[in-house]
């Protein structure tokens, strides 16, 4: 008899059709004696609807209203459901995030949670209630609404999995898996078994669009073992454990590619202490998030300085970027939409050498530039020409020995 | 410097253009150094729309459940009326049935509100903010979302003014005002001025749909006074208040008729102790209201019994009707859905005779035959045949003097 958390995503609740499916593997769990948690986002759509609903009030719409607005796509789905399974005969209840005691910061719009009470869930469960939670939403000290950003239901479910300490976290979602790469891109990848935390946080802040960072920053804290499963089939997903010896043996788990970031040069500016900061504070204060940057020295006390942006943010960052560029005297500034960015991750990095210089060549066989390079523990990720993203992501799976058998 | 309650029905929000119009009303007051508080409906049409998505799920939701769903409509005008605010750069916020302390009974889809706490309505009032409240919703003691049904929006507007100590509760709805009639039905119907709590209970239990009556008790009991009025114009609507000398001189202040009942007769059943009981209990406990019950006595100790039950009931009443007509050896027990019933009420009746006679002998000119009457301190009802519920309005609108000169 095991405490199962199962997190279903927007396009498992797109319709009453799918809610039922829902409904069908959740009673199966419950029918085995399981204690079953159900965490639901929002039917597939129904958040831009609101989105829009907002803009057509203000291009600005408060953040605070906005997430107040935004909870009734979670709200809906969990009365849904919930009504479905009584309807089914199923003891059922629904909570919301105030209900269920999602605490979290006043970061309205990208609220982090601070702890969860959850004392209802756990007195609903020993009534052997199928409870069911209203995902992404959360309440901060003053019992306000605030959401947990996009794709917050996954933390709402591991962190309800922590509270809780269930055995396993399902996040069921339209993947049936983490692969070793994008399947869409490169038709050789491979479903992973198992997947580290750390490998798995490297490889969602680069594009694999799987799971919500945040939920596996928790899942890491917690050590919450996070099932990664397709709802529209019952094979076995991947799991998201901590890393172990066998992880270790292989060298590099996946490759992802990104085309979400823009880069801005400076040209020739003086290469004295202090210009990186002038550069940067006005990019940080207009609350623009930096990801790369690198500076390459000139002859005669000058030095270019190169960073990158998200892409949303790019026409405001030149803005900003041009006055300073007057400024500070640079020679020019110039902006670059057109990059993508490919990387190679892996917890068996820590224990193996090597692995850029084989990125590199793998690169330079199919005559691909590489622009920028930073790297961490277990990644290494490289800059490149938008065009040659996908080429990168296939150079790169073959180079590392990830093709399967076909 | 007034504080000054307004509530906006589901038609005046109806849309983005609609809910512009509510904020520059609401504006108006705020400016002129009034204290606002707006309690909102969901959009003409979102309850309805909500309901038939729980009917997709199951034809009996669970009350509960669908209580959190109903709750998202008001959530969604209250948070885009706020935003829109701020916006305007008006110091805003939303609250929702928990958040302003709107407790209730667990009578869910039904609730009854059992106090209201509005510290937080109080506390962003001290700092002049427009404070927008949910209406139709509250919670229980378990903090259950509850929902106070039909009309419910209008009871939490009257309950948060009366616990907010307001000056005035103004209900914004389509029409603009309460009238001597249904202007639809009578051409010369006038708007009333003023009119005692006690009338309008006994009009809108009587089918004017101007207020729910649970608002008006609350109004009535916590002497708010409530201003009905419209939300497309500027001119003074209607006051709600306690009833005053002027107001008794006025023997009849309204007529109006509804169709909304069905009537079921049990011909010749054994006139003896208890055989009432034995027909209404099971009616009743089927969850059926009746509203007039006469018993016509024959000879030979037999006896006619007739009530009439919601038209919605009529069907699942006549099955019950017919099993105990067979149980208590009734000749027959018939149906009857083409009726409607016709009232005159006013506070004035209780120091002037002769209103039942006029009121009798005013159809009895036209020729309409009265099946059954049923008369309070300040109403007379009739139920006549339906085709002729029109006719009897209008004929007792000129014979009681309330006639617009034209």
């Amino acid at each position: 008899m095991a405490l199962i958390v199962k997190k279903f995503g927007g396009t498992s609740v797109a319709n009453i059709e799918r809610i039922r499916n829902v409904a069908s593997r959740v009673v199966r769990d419950y029918d085995q004696e399981h204690d079953v948690v159900v965490i639901l986002s929002a039917m597939a759509g129904v958040t831009d609807g609101l989105i829009q609903l907002a803009h057509q009030i203000t291009d600005t719409p408060d953040k605070r209203e906005l997430d107040v607005l935004l909870a009734t796509g979670e709200q809906t789905t969990a009365a849904l459901l919930a009504m479905l399974l009584k309807s089914m005969h199923y003891p059922s209840v629904s909570l919301l995030g105030f209900q269920a005691e999602v605490h979290t910061d006043a970061a309205f719009g990208n609220a982090r949670i601070h702890n969860i009470g959850a004392n209802r869930v756990r007195d609903f469960l020993k009534q052997r209630h199928i409870v069911v939670v209203a995902g992404f939403q959360g309440c901060d000290a003053e019992g306000n609404i605030t959401t947990l950003g996009r794709g917050g239901s996954d933390t709402s479910a591991v962190a309800i999995a922590a509270a809780l300490k269930a055995d396993v976290c399902e996040i069921f979602t339209d993947v049936d898996g983490v692969y070793t790469a994008d399947p869409h891109i490169c038709k050789r990848a491979q479903k992973l078994p198992r997947i580290s935390y750390d490998e798995m946080l490297e490889m969602a802040s680069l594009g694999a669009k799987v799971l919500q960072i945040r939920s596996v920053e928790f899942a890491k804290k917690f050590n919450v073992a996070v099932h990664v499963r397709s709802s529209f089939s019952e094979e076995e997903g991947t799991m998201v454990v901590n890393a172990d010896a066998d992880m270790e043996k292989m060298v590099v788990t996946g490759v992802t590619s990104n085309k979400n970031d823009a880069r801005i040069t400076f040209k020739q500016i003086p290469d004295q202490p202090g210009i990186a900061a002038k550069i940067m504070t006005p990019i940080g204060e207009a609350g623009i998030i930096v990801d790369m940057i690198i500076q390459n020295p000139h002859s005669g006390g000058k030095t270019d300085l190169t960073f990158t942006v998200p892409k949303v943010n790019y026409r405001e960052a030149m803005k900003i970027a041009k006055t300073v560029g007057r400024k500070i005297g640079a020679k020019e500034v110039i902006g670059d939409e057109n990059i993508g960015k490919v990387s190679v991750t892996g917890v068996g990095m820590r224990s193996h050498s090597g692995v850029a210089a084989k990125m590199f060549s793998a690169l330079s066989r199919e005559n691909i530039n590489i622009m920028m390079i930073t790297t961490s523990e277990i990644r290494i990720s490289c800059v490149i020409e938008e065009k040659y993203a996908e080429l990168a992501v296939q150079a790169l799976h073959t180079a590392f020995g990830l093709d399967r058998d076909s």
